[in-house]
This record gives C-alpha cells, structure tokens and sequence, in this order.
C-alpha cells in the first residue's frame, strides 16, 4: 500500500519541526541502557519534542551493532508511543546496504515508524545514477513509510533529488546536511522547494539562514539536554522573529561549537558530557568518539550553569 | 595467543607487494557469483598475485550484507587455499562497529587468514583518541593475526599511529589513501618507517612517488583486470628503476583516471567493465555504483586493446 495524498501532508507537517536525534546511553559495562534511552525519550517527548530519530548520528549509529540498532528503534518506538493516535513520530535512521536497509525500514514500520531517514550511503564509490538508485530501491520496498533523505555531500544537485522523487513518491523529506546556506537554497529550488519537506540538517547554528531561505525545521542533538532552547528558536523561527531566534543561536553557539570542533570529533561527546553533568545518563561513548579531557568538561558546565540548568 | 615475531616478520614481508583486492561479481538477478568469484580469484594467484584482500572497497564491501561479506570471505579463502603452506595470503578487510569487525575477523581467522585490513571508520565523528581504541580493540580480539590499518583521513598522525602500534603489537602494516606523497613521507616516518610496512593505498598511480619515499608495495584493484601491468610496475620499483615504473604508470594512467573521476564515482563500475569485455564477469554492480555510458564503455575496449588483452 502506498502513502495517501493526506498520509503524506500528515507526514510533511510533522516533519516541519525540531527532529531530535536521541543518544543511545550506555551501562559501566559498555552495553546499551535501553531503560535510560527509554527515559530519556520519554524526557524530550514530555518537553514538546515531537519526531524523535532513533538511529541517527548522536545516536552512534554507526557504533551500534545491526541487532543493537534494532533494540535502539524499538526502545524508542515503546517510549514514543508510535502508531497510536497520540503518540510522537519516530523517523528511524537507517543505512549500510540496501538489503540491510530494507530490512530495518521494515522492523522500524514493525514497531509504528511511519517514516524512515535513510542515512547517506557509507560506500566510498557514490554515481548520481546509483545514489537514486539506492535511495530508491529502499524507498519502493516500504512505500507506505515516508522517507526522509539526509545530505551530507555537495555534489548531490537538486536535479538529483527530483528525480529521485519522481521515481520515489513517498521521498517526502530532506535533511539537508551541507553547512552552506546558499547552496541548500539553490539546491531547494532546483528539486522542487514546495514539493518536499526541507530541515536544516547541521542543527541550530544553520537554522536560522537555512530557514531564512526555505527550510522548515531543524535536526538537533542539543535538544537532547535543553530541549526548550530547540523550541525556543523553532518558535522565533515560525513566527518570523529572526532577531529572536538569532538569541536563541548565540545561546546555542558555544556547545554547538564545542560539537563542531576538530572535525566534529566530539559531537556526540559534549552531549553525553553535559546529559551526565544534569545525571541523566552516564558520560561513555563508543570509539572512535573519547571521553572529554577536563577543559572541556569545565567549559560544558559553564554553559549548562549559563542555560540555568544546572 | 600472540604473533610471534618469526610470524611478524613473515606477514610484513608478504605484505610488501602489490595487494589486490579483488571485486564481487553478480549474477543477472543481482545476488553475488560465488563460482565466478572464485575463479577470478584464482586466476589472480595463477598470475603471481600473493596477497588477496575480499571484503576491500572494489570489492564493494559496503554494498554487500554481513551475510554475502562472509561469504566472499570463505570463498576468497577456499580459492586461495589459505592457510595452507603454499597457500596465498588472505588479507580480510573487517569494518563498521568494534562488534562487528572482531566478529568478522575471527570468522575470516577460521578460515585461514593470517591478516584483517580495518577499514577505515565510517562513524562520522572521530577522535583522535576514539581512533587508536577502536583500531586497539579490534586488534586485541585477534591477537594472532596481522591487522593492517587502512588510512583515508589527513587527519591521521604518525603519533597516533604510533601510539596505536604501541598498545596493539599485531599491528604490522598500513594501507595509506590519503594521495600526497609527501604528507606520507612524514607520517610514516613520525609513526615509526621501520616498525610497519608501509603500502601506497590509493594504487598504481601513487605507487612510484610513495615507494621513493618509503613504501614497500601498494594496493591494486587494476590488477582484478591486468595483473602483469601491476606486477610489473612492482618489479620496477623492487629494482629502483622508476623509468621503468612509470612506464608502467603511463600504461596505467588512463584506466585509473576513469576511476579516479567524479569523486571515484566509477571505481568499481570501470574494473567491471573491463572485466565483462574480456569475458571475465557480468559489468553489473549495486547502487550507489553505476552501469557505464557508452563513451566510458568504447575508452575502456580500447585501453584493453592498447594492452594487448583484447
């Protein structure tokens, strides 16, 4: 069965927000702790979060094994409520071969997703041709799931996406994931600004210029720790205040900035640093992310002190 | 148990030559040919090619499910009578999450390789710190294998490098792919030139200006189609006679800058090709690779008649 025209304006909708992407805590012992996961998305869909993407980047995707992953998405379809009337969106992150992302797609629609994100292909050797053709393969197997691609290569043109799109009608969404503004506006308008759904895929600090230009919502890993400050620029952003929301950056910039440093080394990191600092998870990443050194750990506090959280 | 340093030295030697990773061919219906794959790969041994890596890059690893990626192990392994005393070596690239690369290595170790190729994280946030413990964790659950590390990254210093080699001592070999010689000249020497053999990873046209400086061999996938141009671009440089290796480098050229274009777009898909001329395999590959156009397609037949292969 594939996606209505209405399912499809449903889904748009609830994609036009603050996507947050979960961390995936663990134990002392190195294992995932899926009763805090399950607390912690509980804790962002009780202050306002409203699609939670189990399986993305600060989830350590990609540190997970397949069968981790798996728990990963059912931990936060449960904790979500997915599929039921009042429960929140759950757009599951997945990747690797096609096979294996069909698979997940299947198990995520299993468990309530009614949209999946299909991470950018890890394979080295990517043609444009074959770049649609992967995105939709994965797409025709689930097309009753709305499919939300996520960008991270600048080579992938708007003429690239619309094709895709026309062969895959439930590609309902772009996380657009290259830092520069003026290319996500040319590249927008060349796939088609009002057929698809557009977010900021580098989180706060790109939201407001990205927005300025024709996106709708953001992805976040801060919202993880202060959901509110999310909200509070998704909000200024809606009503057009970009004074506002460009407060809301400056009070987003140096953690957003302590993520971003050293080629992103420690982005998920700083987030667990400072969710451990409020006691709501442990500290530990899997390599190759590390534990913080001391500096830096001062320096989350003094934000979270400056945020009034702590 | 731990390598001793009689095998140390037999690995690191072996390692020293032109490393071929061979490519997984399919059937019409898109599932892997395992019959075909095994004979290619002893058609690369009855040529003189001793060192097999399945599971690398050309062989689109990254394309394959965990499932097809043993197979191509097994089947790698079983044509190259790995193990036994005349046996060539097998070089099994193991990647994605710790959990999964020790899993594959130990399964490649029962089926007779002596040595893992790492492949390079696919985490897209990674530390210097979180590198060495992922790469050390890998190599500790196999400590009676060679492990060689695959580098793509500039990031990647001789220190760190170093101090990985220091925490996991089956550490033997690099597979450097970062392509400037002279970045490599430093990092090898910074992490220690002697300790480790040292392969130019980014394959024939890197090879001379990478061996001048401190490489023993390099990393071919062109050899899937022609191994007595690689062998021989070997030999010359084993002899010091750059003259002659860049003869073979001239010979080479063309064919790796078709794979070399648009991002390495058509890395794969070019070998293929030159593959299915000569009647070898079938071109296809999986997405994000691509089938050729016509006009890569007529260059290639006549690269393969200007080397007498057709």
């Amino acid at each position: 069965m594939s996606l209505t025209q209405a399912s499809t304006d449903i889904l748009r909708r609830a994609l036009a927000t603050a996507v947050v992407v979960p961390v995936t805590p663990f134990r002392a012992d190195g294992s995932p702790d899926w009763d805090t996961y399950a607390t912690l998305t509980s804790r962002l869909i009780d202050n306002g979060i409203s699609v939670i993407t189990p399986n993305g980047n600060t989830g350590e995707f990609y540190a997970l094994s397949q069968a981790e992953a798996r728990q990963a998405l059912e931990t936060a379809a449960k904790a979500a409520d997915a599929g039921s009337e009042h429960g929140a969106e759950i757009l599951a992150g997945v990747g690797y071969d096609i096979a294996t992302a069909v698979e997940a797609a299947r198990h995520a629609r299993d468990h309530g997703a009614r949209m999946i994100m299909i991470h950018q292909p890890v394979h080295p050797y990517v043609s444009a041709e074959g770049w649609i053709d992967y995105h939709a393969a994965i797409a025709a197997a689930v097309p009753d799931l709305g499919v939300m691609l996520y960008i991270r290569d600048e080579r992938r043109t708007g003429a690239q996406i619309a094709a895709l799109a026309d062969r895959a009608p439930n590609v309902i969404g772009v996380k657009y994931g290259v830092r520069d503004a003026t290319r996500f506006a040319a590249v927008a308008r060349d796939a088609g600004l009002d057929r698809l759904t557009w977010l900021a895929g580098a989180a706060e600090l790109t939201a407001p210029a990205f927005w300025a230009v024709g996106a709708h919502g953001f992805t976040s890993g801060l919202a993880n720790v202060h959901p509110a400050l999310a909200l509070g620029m998704l909000h200024a952003l809606r009503d057009n205040d970009f004074p506002a929301a460009m407060r809301k950056w400056e009070a987003a910039r140096r953690f957003e900035e302590l993520r971003l440093a050293d080629g992103s080394a420690d982005n998920v990191s700083v987030v667990k640093e400072a969710l451990a600092q409020l006691g709501l998870c442990r500290a530990d990443v899997r390599p190759p992310s590390r534990l913080l050194p001391a500096d830096v750990k001062a320096e989350i506090s003094g934000i979270l002190d400056g945020w009034g959280l702590r």
